[in-house]
């Protein structure tokens, strides 16, 4: 049976060179690189080549520190608990600026702050789901701790002015996190040439494993580690280093890097085909504008049919596409995105995303731009709403 | 070169077999189990059975949870930081009791928590390595909110009495946390007959992979994500599973268990010929009654021979030994241990550990048998402490 992975901003398939490169480290050099003897030492020339390619492939310069977490909602939980306990509790500062469609680890950890008596201001988006510069400069102060906004959203694949925000940011002396999860392979990024102070990453996201993201800590940029003990990284974060995780996000980081031209013309190439054949469908609407989107994503709704509906059609013929964030997928809810730039409730209800990478082929998406127009067909025919407000059939 | 493994409490070796396991997981089977999608769902069965297995393997109950976290240091951190915020802040308890030679990620969570006002009791150890019941009773109190107590203490192997504390906690309303992380494949362990609330642990310390760990929680008992975020994990801990490190900590789980018995005679054995060679050098001191320690652990002074240098020495002829936690090893400092007990400034320079596991051969306990006299009389012939105090040479 074909089956073609379109949900690709979820997670993404391990690249197999990738998986080739982390064997070794699991049965034959599997000392902690803390130790002393040899079994320790012995890998930390490929710890350190792992390290530069992090380095490069975000363009950190040599002073920065890049910490190696378990995953991004670690790294963003890191700077949001950072902000709290370093510039709130023991600084003069009072607010964290974020966005109402951040990744539900920046919502819940900010929320929680909420708790502990933290004013959390969430900026919103238009109706081309973007953040704008105006609302951060309309609602930043001088004892705003933190400013954490997302590089791309990771729903509708729309790319935030991040590096226009982090100038902002620093002009009125709060620090800048952007959540990158999303940006690695997609868009060139070079940290050095930006006022960015923090970003967090997520090797899963850019054909790395599965448990082990990272996070970039700018020269002088505070840094309290989320999780307490020994000295590994520095003392920023506690716990034994997954080797055979870091070297493949190293690596993956690496070929995401080399890949960024083909992602952007081929993997964008690809996305455009579908794109241009899904908007065909009558009733149809993509959030946002391309140019302001990343190369592999398309958040689609479509009329008179229920998202997790179309989603189950689709995975009957192989197509496994998403309703949204894989992070929040256990409740049937409107697409909080769709919500928050204004579409109303049945349209927020019939979002799908598919999104690419640089192992989707030409065929698969020819075969989704045969089957999803078929799906539609199928469940609107079947759909009591879609009928009254005049649809296709 | 010949080469001997005897830092398996620092990391051991995965084991072939669940590298072998986990190898589909990566790009095969890579979907997000949260994905709704057939790449999602079809993981599903083999994560269920990991899960069983680490049920299985400490003997929790199906009404207990299992949280899979990305280090032990991450449970440690989480239970932490629930008994501050549930217990504490947001409750009538003011105070943790630990012992003094936890872990640094306990012993770092408590320094923090002392810096937000908790009160932290750290229970001594007697000239045995070990922490006593009456110490505990003498401390605790109906404002205790947490008792937390390593299960077998990581340096010297000493078992500490968790089942029997766990009951006096609780009946002072105080919640029990164990760190496990050296009881799995060591001792057998089954938490539905115990008090204990909560028991970390971590894959890679029996043969399962680095990066993934584990974090039992009682029935009833409170528990505060410690990575804000979405719903995975029954919202108890979010992040993207990674998934093939969970099901390599089930399968190593399960081996562990299968092999407790290979482990309480054989390594036992292979340990107590170590030990009865080692402590025929003169001027040697193991810590601990034989009885009361895990059968895999030997920490040994030795007069004279100051630990980082035994452990070069032992290095340069192939053997891999510690002179502590590799979790603080990055500093020549005296071993915390060895000062706890209250042994003297030199000795406590002087300590290796030596640790097995069900890999270590006979053959291998030979050659340090025969190499680990000759790099003593190597080191104390150039020390000029040992020759005044009046040593072998």
């Amino acid at each position: 049976m074909t089956r073609v992975y379109l949900d690709n901003n979820a997670t993404t398939i391990t690249d197999p060179k990738v998986t080739t490169a982390m064997e070794p480290f699991h049965s034959e050099m599997y000392g902690n690189p803390n130790s002393l003897h040899s079994f320790g030492s012995e890998i930390h020339k490929e710890l350190s080549l792992a390290l530069d390619r992090l380095y490069d492939g975000i363009g950190a310069s040599d002073n920065d520190d890049i910490i190696v977490t378990g995953c991004a909602t670690e790294s963003n939980n890191t700077v949001i608990m950072t902000a709290y306990y370093e510039l709130i509790q023991n600084g003069d500062k009072d607010t964290i600026i974020t966005s109402s469609v951040e990744h539900p680890s920046i919502l819940a950890s900010c929320k929680f702050l909420e708790g502990q008596g933290v004013k959390v201001i969430y900026l919103p988006v238009d109706e081309d789901g973007l953040v704008s510069v105006e609302d951060l400069k309309k609602n930043i102060t001088n004892t705003t701790a933190l400013v954490s906004i997302m590089w791309i959203n990771n729903e509708t694949g729309m790319i935030f002015p991040v590096e226009e925000m982090a100038e902002i940011a620093k002009e009125h002396g709060a620090y800048f996190h952007t959540d990158g999860v999303q940006v690695v392979g997609k868009m060139p990024v070079n940290l050095k040439n930006t006022k960015i102070d923090y970003l967090s990453l997520s090797a899963h996201k850019f054909h790395g494993p599965k448990g082990v993201g990272g996070l970039f800590v700018k020269e002088g940029a505070p840094l309290l580690p989320l999780l307490h003990g020994g000295e590994q990284m520095g003392g920023k974060r506690a716990g034994t280093l997954n080797t055979a995780g870091m070297i493949g996000m190293g690596l993956a980081m690496k070929m995401a890097t080399d890949a960024l031209d083909y992602e952007l013309s081929e993997v964008r190439r690809l996305k455009d085909k579908l794109e241009d054949a899904l908007v065909k469908i009558p009733d149809t609407f993509v959030v946002g504008d391309r140019k302001d989107r990343s190369p592999n994503t398309i958040l689609i709704s479509v009329r008179g049919v229920e998202g997790e509906s179309m989603l189950w059609d689709l995975n009957k013929v192989g197509i496994a596409a998403s309703t949204g964030s894989a992070c929040a997928s256990e409740d049937l809810e409107a697409n909080p995105i769709l919500t928050e730039i204004g579409a109303d409730s049945e349209l927020a209800h019939t979002a799908i995303r598919l999104s690419l990478s640089r192992f989707t082929t030409e065929d698969e998406i020819d075969f989704v731009i045969e089957q999803f127009p078929k799906a539609v067909e199928r469940l609107r025919s079947i759909s009591s709403s879609y009928a009254k407000v005049g649809g296709i059939n």
